[in-house]
């Protein structure tokens, strides 16, 4: 069975090539998650580091998807949808629990504490729902090696342009996806085992950038910068506006991990930081300012609501290098039809 | 005249899709850019920040050509190879004598001093030399906008994979190629005048790479890493079996000023640094060794030879993050039809 069959066979109301929308904390809910999936994409609730309201949301995504005139067909018992856990901080039993209630079609794991913990979620996760797909976010050769041993049934690989989390250090899609696709390749052919299916994440907003991620090799794309900008994703208009604003995506987005320190965020490793767009948070720290006064400082943006965020403004901003590409606002249907359709126009006025 | 056709009319030697090998300083000389254009590419010398001996490298240039069986078919009176300066360095007289001399068909810009100092050389070389195209590399929109006022014909749009210099904050091909490519479209609409071709660069080293910035829209790809493990490439054994030998590139390569400090090359801009293969140089940097204590050990290296390259060794090794997928030295020939080839199977077994 090729790739693609294998995709349409786990998730059956998928249309390619497949676009999927990243489990965005706070921000990717049920309404953002039921869309993407009822385009034929693969839509994933964002449960992050804290479940305590994931029932919540899983009840409104079910209820969405009873309420549908045409709800994407799902095999079995399981729910069209995906969830995505920040595993160093997402609660264990009570995510088992979820799990096990609400039967979502794929678990996303990333940046688990360790091997051991990694292999923990999987387990559990199968035991309570083995019809649940296990995806596993990677952003380097070695922790695909890692990842490969628990035997996901995707590897979600992440270049460096995405945004929010992911490892500090790291190569864009165009090096990474094609080494990690061969070590791969290579270790299950070693083993004899089924290949995981490879799904692309970072920078890719648009036809053009989800074309060039497929020729990379994978079956499939993630998209998050760009679902910021839906009208379905849970977010404060003046974050959605910043979106909208910025421009030349290296230039105004950065890697640090000056945003999660004044967030109060630290459970993270040394390992990881976020993108974010450049604000005074960021070059105040930069020019020296103490954390202290720059979290002072936050705390009374916060008051601001939507004008806390901006250039000179305080308010975080992840986002990917694909900002730039980003200029309007749009129903998530639209953007999941945009961009399998751009991603034929894109290989069609392709000529070699 | 579609881009395709343009290129074939401005190179009239060349095959597609095009590869071009990038003026690396040092590295690319006579024997690596004609084997490039033989091959149905473009090879460039690179000139860099020193022209002192750059008449020689167009004599062998030259003297290769003229001896060759099948030379790269040029039109007119150029030379079917390229030249590359880093602008901040060069020399301009010199430069431009050497130009109208040899009269090479590509002329690439890196790195001027100021938006005068890219308009003068721009001029000087049209001037010498009205066949010569004028190529000038960017890394952010914001560069792009600069170097459309001097006209170019070709824009290299390189992302911060990319091996050796480049800017130090940057986005991936993935999101910057295209958001280049629409920001330059919107202005050349709106003059009226004849867009650029767009060429990318950073972190493709075969054809899976390079499909993808073919569909993210470049009509050609540059590759710098890979030709560091060509036959032609004027490189240390040492320099090389590094390029061989890493791999993970996101992980085993970084972008810093550091290499730059210890060789004592002072010129380059603050927005200006480059990626090299993670060593003790770094490292040791890394732990708080002072730059004198550091200098000291890196000139203690040079002594030794290819044994000075290595991840416990001290010589610079500067490289892109598509290291990981260099695992052979080879003959340019092979190199560039292997991924004219391998373009073709990347796109042919997508599956969309």
């Amino acid at each position: 069975m090729d790739l693609i069959q294998r995709l349409k066979s786990d998730y059956p109301w998928i249309q390619t090539p497949l676009v999927v929308s990243a489990p965005m904390r706070l921000i990717a809910l049920a309404e953002l998650a039921v869309g993407v999936s009822g385009a034929g994409g693969i839509g994933f609730i964002g449960a992050g580091t804290d479940v305590s309201d994931l029932e919540k949301h899983f009840e409104h995504a079910s209820d969405l998807l009873a309420r549908s005139s045409s709800p994407p067909k799902s095999s079995s018992e399981v729910l069209p949808i995906g969830v995505g856990f920040i595993n160093w901080g997402a609660q264990l039993d009570q995510a088992i629990g979820i799990i096990k209630k609400y039967k979502p079609a794929a678990v996303w794991f990333f940046a688990p504490s360790s091997k051991q913990s990694l292999k923990e979620w999987s387990e559990r996760s199968r035991e309570a729902c083995p019809e649940a797909k296990i995806w596993v976010q990677v952003g380097s050769v070695r922790e695909a090696h890692l990842a490969l041993e628990i035997r996901p049934n995707v590897l979600v690989v992440q270049g460096t342009d995405a945004g929010g989390h992911g490892l500090a250090q790291g190569a864009g899609l165009i090096s990474l996806l094609p080494e990690v696709n061969d070590a791969v390749q290579e270790k299950i052919e070693k083993e004899g085992c089924e290949a995981p299916i490879i799904i692309a994440a970072g920078g890719i907003v648009e036809g053009r950038s989800a074309a060039a991620a497929l020729a990379l090799g994978a079956s499939g794309v993630v998209m998050g910068t760009r679902f910021l900008a839906s009208k379905e994703a849970n977010i404060a208009k003046g974050y959605q506006d910043e979106i909208l604003r910025a421009a030349d995506g290296g230039q105004s987005t950065v890697r640090t991990k000056v945003y999660d320190n004044l967030r109060g965020t630290t459970g993270w490793a040394e390992s990881h930081n976020a993108r974010g767009v450049i604000n005074r948070s960021y070059t105040d720290n930069l020019a020296g300012m103490g954390e202290a006064e720059n979290k002072r400082l936050y705390e009374e943006e916060i008051k601001k609501g939507d004008e806390g965020w901006g250039v000179e403004a305080r308010m975080t901003t992840y986002a990917g290098t694909g900002i730039g590409l980003v200029k309007e606002v749009k129903g998530v249907k639209e953007i999941v039809e945009e961009v399998r359709k751009g991603v034929k126009s894109a290989l069609n006025e392709l000529k070699v």
